[in-house]
């Protein structure tokens, strides 16, 4: 038996399997065969990349080794920082120069240690790699968006396997991001709530679906999530903006998101995942309707011709199996 | 360098590199190993399916060899043909049962024939197939989508080898169906043409990136290809349901089909591919906004974060120079 569920902040529909329910040890991902050799991302490598635009260490000068983070430029960037927009019709599309910026936070010297095997301490620097980079490029105002997000493993397009993260910022607010806030806003007018807190209410009494519960940050398997084991992290008090974040919550966010992807790396023998911080556009006010938050996207099956031509999912964990299974992986820092 | 551009129809953006352009011979695909032992789709072996719903054979009984193309049940179904719809509310979600048909086209009996490998007469037959099923099901009120496509190999999702096509009936509009049909019907409203109209004629006098110009028929590599060597086929007059096709406009469609299909095949090794055809919901009266046509999107890379996050593709081939490549591709019928 199957059944269709509509998330209210896109308006997606998954098809979820309520009996053929696959266990963790039906998914079989491909192994991640690494290889340090040459690896520009690695302490002593430092001449490899582009000068660092930052980084963390206690001692020594820019582009050398003992730093723990490091912010590089995309050696091949999608989008160039240098330039101007110039915005023209061509036929009935529509044209754009390639500006942007494309840069890599390295988030660990050590090849070998994905941020599942950082402890909390270790990827509470890479998040403020983030803040830091986020909070610099929202001050040129040639940048609408900007995108955070982490491919691990080929499965889920990463191109170098050295534990990285990438930000982009564009000079437009992206499709899908429009989406997601233009669903928030026509709840919030409805309702006058934020449908991401709802979301939390409803995922607080149901209690299910929690995967990790903190001071200030909530992570669980969605009632409508599209992926096997797909998880998501949201901060309990009302925030539309990452780069809002409090200080003093920081850490409790780098747990947050540390413990989920460690759960995962136990559970399902290390697959590859996506994850994406999603959060409101730049200049945007603080705004009441939308919530920022990070979703987790394990690749543990192929996205097919449905997916494609429809944007509805089919999900062969019920998301309450795939929290029960991911709250039984013990995730003491190591 | 690179160049955004965005699509008119959905207002979708891609980032595609100018420079740094990659060769055919620089993808990889992943090698499809093919072994014929107890396949369910293979001639001989009709016991192994649900019994057909229909089939193309000259002489003999149902569920019996001698067949060109077989439609069967999907043997695990996303959704089921049984029940009712029952849509309730769960919290801020909804919730309704998973009713919908999920049907199988075996296109040809032949385990290692490929639609690209199939001639243009065959790929006719497998058309004529999915017509008569879509205009089946369109008389279940209970359905309002159908959705056509084709997993070929392993990255894209197939789980069988033996060459198939999938039909899924849907009780509701998908999403990405719904971006698509608003699109087009804003800017119908604004210029009071068809978007997809005003595409064509936008390919037929640039040329470059066509790489079929039929009678009826047209299939080129679009402007705004999220894809390396993604190829759109549309029908040159306006039509916006698939199941308006007419008769004798059905063999132009197969081969536009079939030899796309064979030159991808014969310029990159045999890649995994997905094609959807994309058409009007069930019941819409023949829409001026609309066109139907059908996308190919050859899985050459992994879509990773960025695409994920932002709904934005990146593409390593421009358009013109993937169709040039492609029109190279001699694709006589064997």
């Amino acid at each position: 038996m199957s059944e269709l569920r509509r998330d209210p902040i896109t308006g997606r529909w998954i098809i979820v399997y309520l009996d053929k329910v696959l266990q963790p040890s039906d998914f079989k991902p491909e192994p991640h065969i690494k290889n340090k050799d040459n690896c520009s991302f690695c302490s002593g490598n430092e001449g490899l990349t582009p000068p660092e635009i930052i980084a963390h260490r206690s001692y020594g000068a820019p582009n050398t080794p003992n730093w723990t983070v490091r912010v590089v430029p995309n050696k091949f960037p999608a989008l160039r920082i240098e330039g101007e927009l110039n915005r023209e019709g061509i036929g009935v599309f529509d044209m754009m120069n390639g500006v942007g910026a494309h840069e890599v936070i390295i988030d660990t010297p050590d090849h070998f240690r994905d941020m599942g095997d950082l402890t909390c301490a270790e990827t509470e620097e890479v998040v403020w790699a983030y803040l830091a980079r986020s909070i610099d490029l929202r001050r040129d105002n040639r940048f609408k968006y900007i995108l955070i997000f982490k491919n691990y493993g080929k499965s889920a397009g990463a191109s170098l396997e050295h534990p990285h993260s990438q930000l982009i910022a564009l000079p437009i607010v992206p499709k899908r991001v429009y989406e997601e806030i233009d669903g928030a806003a026509k709840y919030y007018e409805y309702k006058e709530r934020c449908v991401f807190c709802d979301i939390i209410r409803g995922e607080q009494e149901e209690k299910s679906r929690i995967i990790y519960d903190g001071k200030y940050f909530l992570a669980f398997c969605p009632y409508v999530s599209r992926f096997a084991y797909e998880v998501w992290i949201l901060p309990k008090k009302h925030q539309s903006d990452f780069t809002s974040l409090e200080r003093d919550r920081v850490p409790d966010f780098a747990c947050a998101l540390r413990n989920s992807l460690a759960k995962i790396k136990g559970l399902l023998k290390d697959p590859s995942y996506n994850f994406i911080i999603h959060t409101s556009p730049i200049n945007g006010h603080e705004r009441e309707d939308y919530h920022w938050h990070v979703e987790i996207m394990p690749k543990l099956s192929k996205v097919a011709g449905f997916e494609w031509g429809s944007g509805f999912y089919i999900n062969p964990v019920p998301p309450d199996i795939a929290a029960q299974n991911l709250l039984s992986v013990k995730t003491e820092e190591k």
